[in-house]
Order: structure tokens, then C-alpha cells, then sequence
């Protein structure tokens, strides 16, 4: 019996090769997901075949209108950027960006974590292809953590460590890619377009597009997606 | 044109007696409540009441199931504790206690404050009259903080820095109730029972309604409230 681990499952490649790490670690995993309002439910079909394949424990799907809020290119009305270069992608933060996701997204895992009692919560942020969203930056997951611990009932009566994991916070998109394929993650079940056609195909233009096929390209591998 | 501010508002009442307080200091109020999945909705009515009265620009209710996770007496089947003395009451985590919950509404309301770009959340927790639980605590709000701080696009674009209000944090609930009364608030838009009988009416014994009745006894008034 391992121990358990809370996996925040998008059903993105680095979400997916996050979940394959913490069940080749040995983890238990535990798969989350949000229904947050995002434009379109492809990814969260995708994140439980995902977690089928990884045969996590459980598989949850927290729904959660963020909508309310507006703000974002991807929940609200405002048009994903396209075939932006290299260089927009990485500066800056983008219109995709959706205020206090991670945070929002993480405190509802401790607060599952916390029902299941583990002490070990997977994140597949990072900080270098992180398209600059503020809360993909180390020093960002190490103040969660650090509230984490105290935030809990656990950590108060049983000094519990909440740990954060972000195995893939130093790794290239290319990288995260052969790491997910070594440990039998098959990447025709993922999904990472902002904006697809209504079939669910990618569209191969927003930057979520561009940053996965420079991935698969830098590896030297075949996206197994058809694009659109 | 005063700053704005994003209130936690319950709609018992220590969320009101904040909301009056931020209204007082001279803030734009947006006032944030959550349909959590808790047993019964008269605390989300009688915060819109609320939100009403100190005339908050907006009032957004949030739904997110935590009756998914399961785990605690407000979301769950578990039983509402009754007829605790006020030893057992100030001590130990009940089973009241919903997991990671502050968090997670702090961490939504953080999301909203982004969009409004407020910088000011005031949330009434308190650590006198607290019920034990553990993101009550000031060590708590203060993580919360730094974090927070890290967390969004204008801690990183402007140094923005979030600032989480707790005016009751050191205040018993005899004078949360005197200040409130003090501000304008009337208490019988409020509600505190775990566990009201149908019409609304409260138990008068969980240990919401008992902190609330010793406050009103201590601060020498009488609470509004037709308890069953």
C-alpha cells in the first residue's frame, strides 16, 4: 500500500505526465479535475481517460463557475490569442490567464487531500515554457505550501506537512513530453488547445497549440493529435 | 470614490458586522458568498438582505460542491453536535469543520478581487470565539497573505500587494455584536444556525447558535431571532 497522493489532472500533457511521476513514485493517486467554465469540456473527457489508464483510486470533477467572475480569455468572451511567435509567448502574461487558477484550483485539493488524508498534492506547473502565468513560479508553490500546513486540521493536530510537488517545474515542454512516454503515457488521450472546433479537434494556432507542437517537434516526436 | 474591497460575506454574524466595518472605513464594498453545499441556503438569502443594506455595489454567490468531498458535519450526513458546554466548544476541532474552507473561499475571492482590482479582502474570522478551527488562526491570514501576494498577474505586474483585513480577529462575539449594532447592522437579517428547522427557525443549541445567544447575553442584548 503506498501512500496517497491528490493529482490536479487538466488532461493536458503536463497535468497527464505529472499523473504517471506520482504513480511511478509509488503514489496512490487521487485525479482532480475542474469544471471551471473553461470554453469547451474536451480536456475533462480526456482527463478521465487519463486517469483510467493510471488507474487512479478515484477520479473527481469539481464544478466551479468561475465564469462569475469574467476576466479571462478562457472563460469569458474574450478572443484567444493566435499564431503568436515564440517570443509574445513566453513575455508577458496573456489574455488566457484566468485570475488565482492555481490557487483556487490547489485549495480545493488541500481540501480534499485533507478529507483523504494525504499529505502530497501533484502539480504540473512550470516555470520554463509557463506562457507567464504568476502562479506557475516556484517561489508562488513554496508560499502555498507554506500556508498549506498551517490551513489544516491535520497539520494542527498531527503536525501533517502538506508537499506540493511540481515535478516538472524545471522541465522544457520537450522534456515532459519523453519523461511522459518512458513512463506509458499515451498522448492521444491529452488535450491542450485553448480553442478547438467543435469536434474537438485542435486548432494549431492558440499558444497552448504552438508551445505542444515545439514540444513534440524538440523531441523529436509525432503529436499524435490531428489538427485542424 | 473610495478603494474597493471584495467582504466574505456569510450572512452570519461576523460577516455582516466585517461587511459594516469595511463599508465604515470608507470601502466600495463587493460582497462574496458561497452556495457550498451546506445543509440548508437561509444564510445565502439573508446575506443578499445584508449586501443590500450597507449598499454593496455587487453581490456574487458562488457555487462550488464540497458535499463532494464529503467529510464534515456541514456538507455531509454527519450529525450537527448539540448542547455542548462552552469547555467542549472552545476546544478540539468540531466536526463542523468544513476542510481547507477558508481557503478556499479566500482563494476564490482573491480571484474576483484580481478582476475588480481591489487589493483590500476582509474576511470576520476570529480567533477568541473560533470554534477551533484551524484557518481562523492570525498565523493563517498571514500565510495567506504572503501567498496571495505572489499569486496574481498585479503582485507581479504592478507589485500590487493583497492586503486580507480580519477586524474581528481579536474580538469577542459580545463585541462583534456591540460594533455591529454600532454600525448600523440589524441582526435579524442574520443567520448562525448549523441546523435550522425548515422555516429557517434555529436550533438555539448547535454550537453556532450557543456562541451566538452567550454573545447576545454578554454584550446585554437581545437577539432578534425567534429560536424554535
Amino acid at each position: 500500500m503506498g501512500l496517497k497522493a491528490v493529482v490536479l489532472l487538466s488532461g493536458g500533457i503536463d497535468s497527464a505526465t505529472t499523473l504517471a511521476i506520482a504513480k511511478n513514485e509509488g503514489y496512490n493517486t487521487y485525479a482532480i479535475s475542474f469544471n471551471y467554465g473553461q470554453r469547451h469540456s474536451f480536456e475533462l473527457e480526456k482527463a478521465a481517460k487519463i486517469a483510467g489508464l493510471f488507474k487512479s483510486e478515484k477520479h473527481l470533477v469539481v464544478n466551479i463557475d468561475l465564469r462569475k467572475f469574467g476576466g479571462s480569455a478562457l472563460t469569458d468572451s474574450i478572443p484567444v490569442p493566435k499564431d503568436r511567435n515564440e517570443k509574445d509567448i513566453s513575455h508577458g502574461i496573456p489574455s488566457t490567464y484566468v485570475p488565482a487558477r492555481n490557487t483556487i484550483f490547489l485549495s480545493l485539493s488541500l481540501g480534499w487531500a485533507e478529507i483523504i488524508e494525504a499529505e502530497d498534492i501533484f502539480i504540473g506547473v512550470n516555470a520554463i515554457d509557463y506562457s507567464g502565468y504568476p502562479d506557475c513560479r516556484p517561489e508562488y508553490i513554496e508560499a502555498f505550501q507554506q500556508m498549506a500546513s498551517i490551513a489544516t486540521k491535520a497539520g494542527v493536530e498531527r503536525k501533517s506537512k502538506i508537499k506540493i510537488h511540481t515535478p516538472l517545474i524545471n522541465m522544457s515542454k520537450a522534456e515532459i513530453i519523453k519523461k511522459g512516454v518512458s513512463l506509458g503515457m499515451d498522448f492521444s488521450l491529452t488535450h491542450s488547445c485553448y480553442d478547438p472546433i467543435s469536434s474537438g479537434k485542435p486548432c494549431g494556432r492558440c499558444d497552448s497549440c504552438l508551445l505542444r507542437l515545439k514540444g513534440f517537434l524538440d523531441a523529436g516526436l509525432k503529436d499524435p493529435l490531428e489538427y485542424s
